[in-house]
């Protein structure tokens, strides 16, 4: 089977390397000569919206995929014309846009923190003078890892925003006060069957994940769990797909989708029966799902910017080491870590001595 | 880090899925433009003996490493002085030449099944008047799988045995009555540090491996691990090695030694907390040993001739497929499956669904 994933970056790459072992091929079309998941396959380098880039891929391949949900809607479409292609144009054109998933988890009851959409900075004041302050405001689209928001905590720091995040159409959303950051990652086949992992439970810094610890007992997982369910169901989802939420006492608030392979399931891959990474594979290509069931506790922790003593890491017991291959900038997720241990207790012993060690450089603000 | 791999099957293949994790990047150098391993890394298309072929691998690589021991010493040795090579040219002639091999068994106290080296058709009749029968009779070098091999059962097998064998140096060995074929894998690095895997239970049909499953509680393995050990000792060995032994009751006769990646170790990547892959790789490239502790209770079934329906076999949990993307050809060894559970009650239910699914076509005897 012939896979053809549209980016080729570290996602991309660890597709490849869990659908390799499936014996499966790769193609990938991303902008960029240096991406690292080229070494697995062949890249088409281009736009992610040139069509002829996106025909090439579509011939060369069996099924489509993505690592990267920021593909304009209509190449989309044109793709799953000539090709199966999942997740589909509805799931991408929902998940690349704050207020549409907003909308969607609004109807579909799932509760979110109060929010509007802001076309203007006329608008904003008004929204300010009805939800009150402090909110903060994302830009519709093409957010990642903290970049385009910005937090409004007082009147003076109202000015500019529309421009400060580039003239385009913003949500401004009221903060939330929350106990802890979690995602549920899920995998929906054809027929429509879903499996969950267990939520996890992530910690950002400047707005980067730092860690992600699965926590199967988590008393939020049946919540979780129906959530996604519903989301999934709604937008016909097949693959992979994350759900990012805002733990507030006992109920979660949705905070985001990604319909995609995401960080915070990165553990899956040692600590599942079977990743992440080969269950998108799988529901994209009509293969049986695979358990999504833990086999030891594990957790992540991202590589950023700067690498650590190997020598050091890689003497500590249970290190699953991932570097990406890519050169180290400021900010940059170059690799991460699963660490895996048979118990919770030699699980943070292992953590402190990796943490110990890490040298990430999250750059500027 | 460059690693350049003598060989580019299989198990090159696996060494570079688990390096590529590690941030290393691969060359190659195989006689087969056809080499399944070569999707991952450069490959160099030449006989394992050409000079120029390899001091470009030399050339483009930090490390060299082989899949595969049947290379010319002299060009090993070539090999060792332009880039650090390992195993060495000591540890690939002994485990070379099978003549070679006993002799360093019996030096080190390690027991053997009574053993002569035959040159001739004439010296055939000597060892046999003096052994008795049956014997098996083994080329000295470059047999594998069962080939390479004649079982003298009564006298008037002997005629032509040498002529059937190639008319190449043979030792003639008696047959052994064991109870069990079991290996070992054990990693060493530069300072002498010797981790071992625990011993695997192996199951042959034709003389192809079928099944490995690691026996940690066996009896034998303390006796096992002296053996490597002092063997791994006394070639100066740095990377994986696998020694082969029947057990006969409670002691073992030492087979033959592999000094590389073996089939009988690829439980490991699933099973065990660092692979034999990534192991061999760390003493290699001088980085800390992985710990050989297993994760839970696994086992390893290969895939001969012919692919099993991936349908039904990716609906068994725990089912870890490998398909190395090789043409089926009856004999070939084109994949495995590593099945692991959480108990070895639940791993023997799997196995046995597992086992009704394979059609391993294993050619001619």
């Amino acid at each position: 089977m012939r896979v053809g994933i549209v980016g080729a970056g570290q996602l991309g790459r660890m597709l490849a390397q869990a659908g390799s072992r499936l014996g499966m091929q790769f193609n990938f079309l991303d902008p960029s000569h240096e991406a690292c998941a080229a070494e697995f396959g062949k890249l088409i380098c281009t736009t992610y919206g040139d069509a002829e880039g996106l025909f090439q891929l579509a011939e060369q391949s069996d099924f489509i995929t993505f690592e990267f949900e920021n593909v304009p809607p209509r190449a989309v479409e044109r793709l799953a014309m000539q090709t199966p292609t999942q997740p589909g144009a509805l799931a991408l054109a929902t998940a690349r846009d704050r207020w549409a998933e907003k909308t969607l988890f609004q109807q579909l009851d799932i509760p979110v923190a109060e929010v509007r959409k802001v076309d203007s900075q006329e608008e904003l004041a008004a929204v300010v003078a009805k939800l009150g302050l402090p909110l903060i405001c994302k830009t519709r689209t093409l957010g990642y890892d903290g970049k385009g928001q910005k937090r409004l905590l007082q009147e003076s720091d109202l000015a500019n925003t529309f421009s400060e995040l580039g003239e385009v159409p913003l949500i401004a959303e009221r903060m939330v006060n929350f106990s802890q950051e979690v995602s549920i990652i899920a995998v929906r086949n054809h027929e429509g069957e879903v499996r969950c992992y267990p939520l996890a439970i992530n910690e950002h810094r400047r707005g980067i994940l730092h860690s992600s610890t699965p926590a199967p007992e988590h008393p939020l997982n049946s919540m979780a769990q129906s959530y996604i369910m519903a989301t999934m169901d709604a937008l016909h989802y097949v693959g992979v797909m994350a759900f990012e939420f805002f733990a507030v006492d006992d109920q979660l608030l949705a905070n985001e989708i990604a319909p995609r392979v995401h960080n915070s399931g990165h553990w899956s891959i040692e600590g599942s029966e079977c990743s992440q990474f080969e269950n998108h594979l799988r529901a994209l290509c009509d293969l049986p799902l695979g358990s999504t069931l833990s086999r030891e506790p594990s957790c992540l922790l991202n590589l950023i910017g700067a690498r650590p003593d190997y020598q050091a890491l890689l003497a500590i017991p249970g290190v699953h080491l991932h570097d990406y291959g890519k050169q180290a900038r400021p900010g940059r997720k170059i690799g991460h870590i699963t660490l895996t241990a048979s118990n919770s207790a030699l699980l943070n012993e292992r953590r402190h001595q990796v943490e110990e060690l890490l040298v990430n450089d999250l750059g500027d603000l």
